[in-house]
This record gives structure tokens, C-alpha cells and sequence, in this order.
């Protein structure tokens, strides 16, 4: 059974985008993401919209700013949260090209490079861009209560992050370069609190961490960083845990994107989540630490959590999923 | 800008599996199928949980008749109607291997076809499942309206699939190999009746035969058949009449799994439709024929409507999607 791939031509990011709101705006990355918005209804009349126009203007910039137009781009492989990830398909109308929707939760965006990576690196495709939204207000009503109810939030929950991110994948141009990826398995921890998704999601997170380090050959030294997508403060303390059972060391290296993205006070608790949360950090912060050479080698690791309000409501656990995308500078 | 990803190796689906209904069971292609529920709850307690357990037939059954164990399969890719992608996350749980979610509604199989092929062909992965499902009772309930409301269904309404269907693709072994995909595009041709999708879908249909053939450099004459996912009666005749616009006649080659399907009665109005349509029709009566070699080469197109109830509720029309794969015995 292959879990790892490994990019023989090494397909470069040529250029991305990020777009977020207010709050994560004013977060520890405020200097690093592209668009920031000062109101998170975005001009439009609904949240669901307001994310869609996000995913938008995440992917139109990133082609801008690859010195691509829309006409280059041959395809645009994106997901969200949203039921049908409506976010995704009414942005995608908005362009020529072709549209391959993808949904694996919070992992969304790491599932997106390794499929957008595999279709450069082959050669059947010249440009593709990579990209996932979630929005706060979105997802919480529809996940959870109506935000007019103003429930109280246990301490073990996070904070779905109101971003888009987008790559342009090519192997014309300069950027980091994905080198492989290792194609995250469903794995049921046994978590049934839809609140404390950041457990529900270590034990994928560490699966994966743990077959790409052993596929691969390397210890976690080989890495500057280790980055999970959004386990949050409890989340990644356990896939710390879990990989030091199974005999690797990444206290050094590991970082959350959950963690990075907020000032952590109250109102967040374990941080940020959502299938923008890797995203808007990878294009921003990451990836331009990576082109000035800051880092030089990174292993990204969105997590995903897979479950739905119906799944909860009858009675399943929720399963996680992580795949993980090295890239180096 | 590249739609059409030639295949080099032309992988090859060497073997497949279909379950449904009671209702399709007794339908037209019912020799074909080869698990026939007689209770579509399938032994569970409700119909979301039926679906996920008929897609993990599928996918347990097409790994045996490959004869491969499910250590050899490398990935899953699949996808289904339901929010969030449940069926296909809890059936993907009961298998050790990586697992790819995906969604373009009823367009998802041929998505998974295509990204399973150019994981095959480059040589990426060994063996891949390529799986869809749907079910009429969870469609309906998440789409419409509770069943015990016993709603009027319009004349231009069509009947969602229970079935599901998966492909096992690698270089080893035999069966009919494929040999190029087109990459839909979201079309949206302003339909904003959600009892009218074949209609929806025509258009990106039309979009992606068009383009699938010019880029080839085909005439219709090519294939064997050109079929569509489940554009229904009404929509079968509105891709003819657009093609014929751009000029193609399809007339001879076309048909549709939505009309295949049943043994049309008034319940159906325009025919199958769902996820799980064009992937049962597929993955039974079409692979037979394939290896029987009573058909020699077709181009498979599945359509789906890229809505959601929420979408529609916000006043969005349903723009369409259409991948299309060309396979040969």
C-alpha cells in the first residue's frame, strides 16, 4: 500500500493569495495576509456569499500575483465547509476553466495540492490553482446554533476562521517547490463531542505525520517546520503525544496554523479552525517565509475532522483525516 | 487553457461493482447489477447509514472481483450527495488505505475517474477505487421535503438513484482501459427551478462533448455511445439540441443513464438521477458491454447540478458541471 507520493519534477507554487476577516485581520499574522477585511459580510447579503466572494478574490489574486490571467489557468481544485461547498462551485463559475471540487473537511487544502501537484508534475496539466475558504458565521449556523441564540462556547472548542487561500501550481515560474505528499486514511479516535474536534483530529494528524516520515526515510529533524492544520492547543499536544509513542520527537518543529492565526484570548479557546485556517496561514505567512528562504523546508499537515450535523445527530463518532505536502524553498 | 488530459498508459479499470434499490433493482439494466437490495434501508436504522453501507459493498465487492485484497488498493476517491460527503467518509472508515473526498454532485464519478486515472497513469499510486452512491431517501429529505409530506413531484422532476457503484483502476491486470478525461467547467445557463435539473445540467454537458471532441479531434462517429449522467428526457434533448447547434449530431451515439435506468413510469417523470446513476449504470451494464467487447469504445459524461438548499433558498440559479472520460474495450 503506497501512502506517499513522490513529485519527480517538483511542481512549483508560482504565487498565492490570502483574503480574511476582521478578526483574523488583527491576529499575530495581520502583517502577512493580503486582503483584510474590515467588515465579514463583504459587501454581500449572506455570510454564505460573503465566503464565496472571498474564495473569489483569494483566486483571482493568487493568478495576479503568479503574472498569470484566467485564461492560463486550466483548472481550479477547491472545497469549503459549506453543505454542496457552495463556496467553491459559485466562485468557480466566475472563471474559464475547468472546476474539480474536493472535500475533506479542514484538510480540504493539503488534499487540493496533492491532486493539483499530481497534475503538473505528470504534465497533463500547465497551471492549476489550489484553494479552500471557511467562514465563521457560515459554518457555525450551520454546524451548530443560530448566531442570534448566543450560545455559550465550552473551553475545549475553537474558532472557525472567516479566510480564503489560494496557490497557482505550474512548472513555469519560481516558488517553493512541492516535493511530495502523503495521502491522509480515515481514523477514528472515538471523539463523539462536536466541540473537541482538535482530538477528534490528532490521531489522523499523527498517522499521517508518522507514514511520511517513515515513507520518506527521515527523522522529524528533516523538517524547520511541522505544521498541522487546526488541532488547536489541546489537539496538538496530543499528536505530540501520540508521535512520541510511536518513537518521533516534534516539540521542536511542530506549530498549529489553529494556534498561530489568533491573539489567543477567551472567545477563541483553543484556537482557530476551518478549511481556511491552513490555507490563509500557508499563503500568507509560510509561503513567504519560504520565498526568502526563512525556511527552507516545511511538511504541512491539514487536518480534517468528517463529520456532518446529521452524522452527530445519529449517533457516529467523528473520524479525522490529515494529508500532509512538503515543500521546500 | 488545457480541458483534456491524454492518458499515456491508459489505465484500466479491471474491475468493478453495483448495488441498488428494490426499485432499480427491477428496472431495465437488472440483470446487470450485481447486489439487489429488497429494503433500501439495507439493515440499518436510517437511510443515510444504508447509503454509506451500500457504498462499502460497492467498494468491498469491486476490490474482489479485481481480485486484489484491500491492502493492495492504495487510495479510495469518492464522493456522494449528502452533506459533508458522510456516505462516503464512514464507508472509506472500514478501509487501511488513503481516502480522497470529492464532489461535483452527480458529476462526482467522473471526477473520480479522472483524478484516478492521472494517479494511476503517472505511475503515483497502484490501484485506486473510484466510487459514487446516492439514495432517494436521503437525497430527498436533505433536498425537498420530509417524505411523510408525500409532496406532488412536478413533470419536469426526476428520481434520485439508490445505488451505488466503484471502479478499481491499476496498471495490473485487465479490463477496458481509459484513455483520456475532459475537466467540466462550471456552466451556468440561469436555471433556477430545482425540479428542472436536467435542464440545469445540459448546457455544461453540451460545454464539455463540445469540447472534448474538438480537442481530440473527433467526430461524434468516434464512440460507440456518448453518455450522460442523468440529464433525464427533457435534458437528453436539450444537450442534442445545443450540440447540434455547435455541430455535432449526437443523435445515434446518445444516451443517458437516467434513462436507462428505470423501466419509465409516472413516478419518474424524466428518469435517474444522483450520484450513484451514472456510476450504477457504469459499473454495471456499461462494463459488461465493455468487456464483452459489444461496445468498443464510449466517452462517459457524467452531469451534476452544483446547488444547494441553501443556494436556492438565497435566490442562486443552478449552474451545471459535466467531466467526461473516454474508455475503450
Amino acid at each position: 500500500m503506497k501512502r506517499t507520493i513522490f513529485f519527480k519534477n517538483k511542481p512549483k507554487i508560482i504565487g498565492t493569495s490570502s483574503i480574511a476577516g476582521p478578526k483574523e485581520s488583527n491576529g499575530s499574522l495581520k502583517e502577512f495576509i493580503e486582503t483584510k477585511l474590515s467588515d465579514d459580510m463583504y459587501g454581500e447579503k449572506t455570510f454564505e456569499k460573503a465566503e464565496s466572494r472571498m474564495l473569489f478574490t483569494a483566486i483571482k489574486n493568487s493568478i495576479i500575483n503568479s503574472k498569470k490571467t484566467a485564461k492560463d489557468v486550466d483548472a481550479i481544485i477547491s472545497g469549503d465547509l459549506l453543505n454542496q461547498i457552495i463556496a467553491s462551485t459559485f466562485s468557480a463559475r466566475n472563471f474559464p476553466c475547468g472546476y474539480l471540487g474536493v472535500y475533506n473537511a479542514c484538510a480540504t487544502f493539503t488534499e487540493a495540492l496533492t491532486l493539483g501537484a499530481t497534475l503538473i508534475d505528470g504534465g497533463y496539466l500547465d497551471t492549476v490553482v489550489c484553494a479552500t475558504s471557511s467562514h465563521f458565521s457560515s459554518a457555525e449556523r450551520q454546524y451548530r446554533y443560530p448566531l442570534e441564540l448566543g450560545c455559550t462556547r465550552p473551553p475545549q472548542s475553537q474558532w472557525t476562521v472567516t479566510g480564503a487561500g489560494a496557490s497557482v501550481l505550474s512548472m513555469q515560474g519560481n516558488g517553493p517547490k512541492i516535493i511530495s505528499a502523503t495521502i491522509g486514511k480515515v481514523v477514528d479516535f472515538g471523539v463523539t463531542d462536536a466541540n473537541n474536534m482538535g482530538a477528534a483530529m490528532a490521531s489522523a494528524a499523527a498517522d499521517t505525520i508518522f507514514n511520511h516520515l517513515n515513507d520518506c526515510g527521515f527523522s522529524s529533524d528533516e523538517y524547520d517546520l511541522i505544521v498541522t492544520g487546526d488541532l488547536g492547543t489541546l489537539g496538538s499536544r496530543i499528536v505530540k503525544d501520540l508521535l512520541w509513542e510511536k518513537g518521533f520527537d516534534v516539540e521542536k518543529q511542530h506549530v498549529d496554523c489553529g494556534e498561530l492565526i489568533y491573539n489567543i484570548c477567551e472567545d477563541e479557546y483553543q484556537g482557530g479552525s476551518g478549511a481556511g485556517c491552513s490555507s490563509v496561514v500557508f499563503n500568507s505567512y509560510l509561503y513567504q517565509r519560504l520565498r526568502e528562504k526563512k525556511l527552507n523546508k516545511i511538511l504541512l499537515v491539514a487536518t480534517g475532522a468528517l463529520l456532518s450535523s446529521v452524522s452527530s445527530q445519529q449517533g457516529e463518532s467523528i473520524p479525522g483525516i490529515a494529508h500532509a505536502v512538503a515543500v521546500e524553498c
